[in-house]
């Protein structure tokens, strides 16, 4: 604990801290209740993208579930959502010599739809390079197909992600410069299945709006080997999406106040919205139910906070950042000094440690508290990012977390129809609930 | 790297030994064949209890499978096992105020059959001094029901299951002494749900022998309550388990040849028996084709060993160890020198760290490996048990290893229905394995 002494005694952890982080884990594995609240979220709301009916119940749940542990204050915070919607039908398929083969798929969301049945002859590439070399003369008219699948030697999956990631983000204008009429994007999973796996896109600002699709990582197999055998195949695709109206949906606040800086504010958080397929269990009903455990775990502790601390659900962060934007946004006009922001966004998982964005000195302080946590199976203490919700709080004094669950199976399940409350393990749930309390705990005390 | 400064410097970590780990696991994420093994021995084989027809397959194929990677030599290793035999058919029931409610069970591998159906009231006991407590006045006559859970609060899940194990490996001969004529016992798993986990049993000699089945723990939690409610239940108990006289099968061994200290062994291993009941996936399908993989990955990176390396497939290490007994009489008897012994017997999970038996230079060389493992997640280097079947080797020099993957899973799965190949993930397997190889090459270098 040489590292923590540079602060001074008072920031050293204590034997109390061992006791209260072995009581949190002890109270959360075995009277958690994130659970059963995932269950409810899952099973009885189910998914929840931003500005939908269910989005707007699980607002009103989180409301009333976070009431039901007695914080001294739960609240809503406005927040303008966009409203996109799937549509009654989206379907695809491929052409091989006179014969079709059904394609499972998946709207991306944010695309346009088609108008009535797009078909067009493929061409598959794996870089945005790969366009500029084909030239428009290969590419007009035509549905490109991104293929570029995750890099299996890394380790973190993340990384992996976002490897693959702009195919599915930026794809559809990228592709659009050379003229082409709609874009399939392999999913992006390490998982070799049929389940296509949906996301985020943004069209690019003067750029044609075409259609664009993620397909199932088996079927973007059997799309590339047709193609290699044949210049001869065409794809058809149906998307009936459509963009309505911002709706006002909320962001979901409680606090415990704090009893020596009540004005400095802690947070812990997940997101609400998920996406329209599956439920949403490990994307980010983990967070959501984590986050609301940290509020079960401290009351039933009858912990008493030095500072503020807030637990926030919130909205939008699928396709948008409204949500954390907002809440960003009224921090700063109200003043509020944000000493530490913690999210739980990347599953449900075994957890592994934290991922910081901090200052030298804060991550040292953070590192000192290894010792504490490694027989809690926490071993990274390491820089990198912390959340999508939270980073809008970046500024040069806050100190930025994520809880980083293990991620190898976590791209399974991601943006697809197999992210189902059964996909969660109860105790790994509980490990995570557990760990975010802890560090919640710990900034409380020594930051 | 300052530890391993006091071994002298040829014993020091290298950027070698880096590109030579980071070439271990790039080669298993992407050209590994231990997902696929574990497919053909689940899905192709299935269930292999010591001494069915199942085992001497799942043999014939480690030779096989070992062979095509063109190890110097592979070889079978005669074992004496036991043969018992479930039966064609087991039942049980409890009756509740006239009402017959179904029980899921699994007989414990090594118990007799009942005579017929056994029917008999019930007493529900946590611990053995629970029976001392009662006396045999309220034992005699009766099945006694050992009701003791995992603790919930224990992250190390094996130190949760090693907390009621004796419940099930004693409990027939302690209650026997009191008059029991059966027990049941609660399944070891955290889980709640309908299924029975069996595993082995010990007959005291000199004890009465009594049957002895596991059951689910919805069932055990159905049954307290209604022993809570009523003194009048009575347990009906149909087992039809046999003892056969023992069998030879063998222990599968592949070598390569060491080209510095020929005479000098390590060796990597799993076994090949399971229980009759699921496919034995994680229990102990995963260690096989880990160790398996080892012997893929060195030869495919053409790795000349300074040591002979030999991948060890155990039999019977469910019930008896007289694979792992055998290997290791005869390693004595020919007088072979054993440096280290690395086993792979804690399922399929992503892989954590490294448990070890070893003196304190061993294991401070061992540490020193720590920050060359960090960036594949491996943080665990504890000194701690190593592996049933490798153990027998222990003696003053040798290292003796177990791959201590997450455990959080492990005893959903552990000796049930449950433990089927479609339980064990592909990355995680593979992360298993290229660790497994990853220690082994360390080792041959630096020990």
């Amino acid at each position: 604990f040489a590292i923590a002494m540079v602060f001074g005694f008072s920031n050293a952890i204590s034997q109390s801290d061992s006791a209260m982080v072995a009581s949190i884990f002890e109270s959360t594995l075995t009277d958690g209740d994130c659970y059963e609240n995932l269950r409810v979220l899952c099973k009885e709301i189910g998914p929840r993208l931003s500005a939908s009916e269910n989005a707007e119940k699980a607002i009103q749940w989180g409301l009333k579930k976070m009431e039901s542990y007695k914080p001294d204050t739960v609240y809503l915070q406005d927040v303008q959502v966009p409203h996109w919607v799937r549509g009654n039908k989206e379907h695809a398929s491929f052409k091989e010599a006179g014969k079709e083969h059904p394609i499972t798929i998946s709207a991306i969301g944010g695309t346009i739809g088609t108008e009535g049945i797009l078909t067009a002859p493929v061409v598959e590439v794996k870089y945005f390079e790969d366009l500029e070399f084909l030239g428009r003369e290969n590419v007009e008219g035509k549905i490109v197909f991104y293929n570029r699948a995750l890099d299996p030697v890394l380790l973190n999956t993340g990384m992996a992600y976002g490897g693959a990631y702009e195919q599915r983000s930026r794809g559809a204008s990228e592709a659009a410069k050379y003229g082409a009429v709609g874009v399939l994007v392999r999913s992006l999973t390490h998982a070799e299945d049929k389940r296509a796996h949906t996301g985020s896109m943004r069209y690019e600002d003067g750029v044609e709006k075409i259609p664009a699709a993620a397909i199932s990582t088996v079927d973007a197999r059997d799309l590339s080997s047709a193609l290699n055998g044949s210049n001869n195949i065409t794809v058809s695709l149906e998307l009936r999406c459509q963009k309505l109206p911002d709706v006002i949906q909320h962001n979901v606040i409680a606090e415990i106040k704090g009893a020596e800086h009540p004005e400095e504010y802690i947070i812990v958080g997940g997101h609400l919205d998920s996406w329209d397929i599956g439920e949403g269990a490990h994307d980010d009903g983990a967070g959501v139910v984590h986050s609301i455990e940290v509020l079960k775990a401290l009351k039933d502790l009858n912990y008493k906070p030095k500072r503020t601390i807030r637990i926030v659900l919130f909205i939008n962060e699928e396709n948008g950042n409204n949500g954390g934007k907002t809440y960003a946004r009224i921090a700063q006009e109200k003043g509020e000094l944000h000493v530490a922001a913690l999210e739980s966004d990347r599953g449900g998982f075994v957890p592994r440690g934290f991922s910081m964005e901090a200052s030298n000195e804060q991550t040292a302080m953070i590192r000192s508290w290894e010792n504490l946590l490694a027989p809690y199976n926490l071993h990274l203490f390491k820089r990198g990012f912390s959340g999508v919700d939270i980073r809008p709080l970046k500024n040069d004094t806050v100190v930025l977390v994520g809880l980083v669950p293990d991620g190898q199976r976590y791209f399974d399940y991601h943006h697809s129809v197999n992210d189902v409350f059964e996909s969660v393990h109860k105790r790994e749930l509980e490990l995570g609930a557990a760990s975010c309390a802890a560090l919640i705990y710990l900034m409380d005390q020594h930051l």
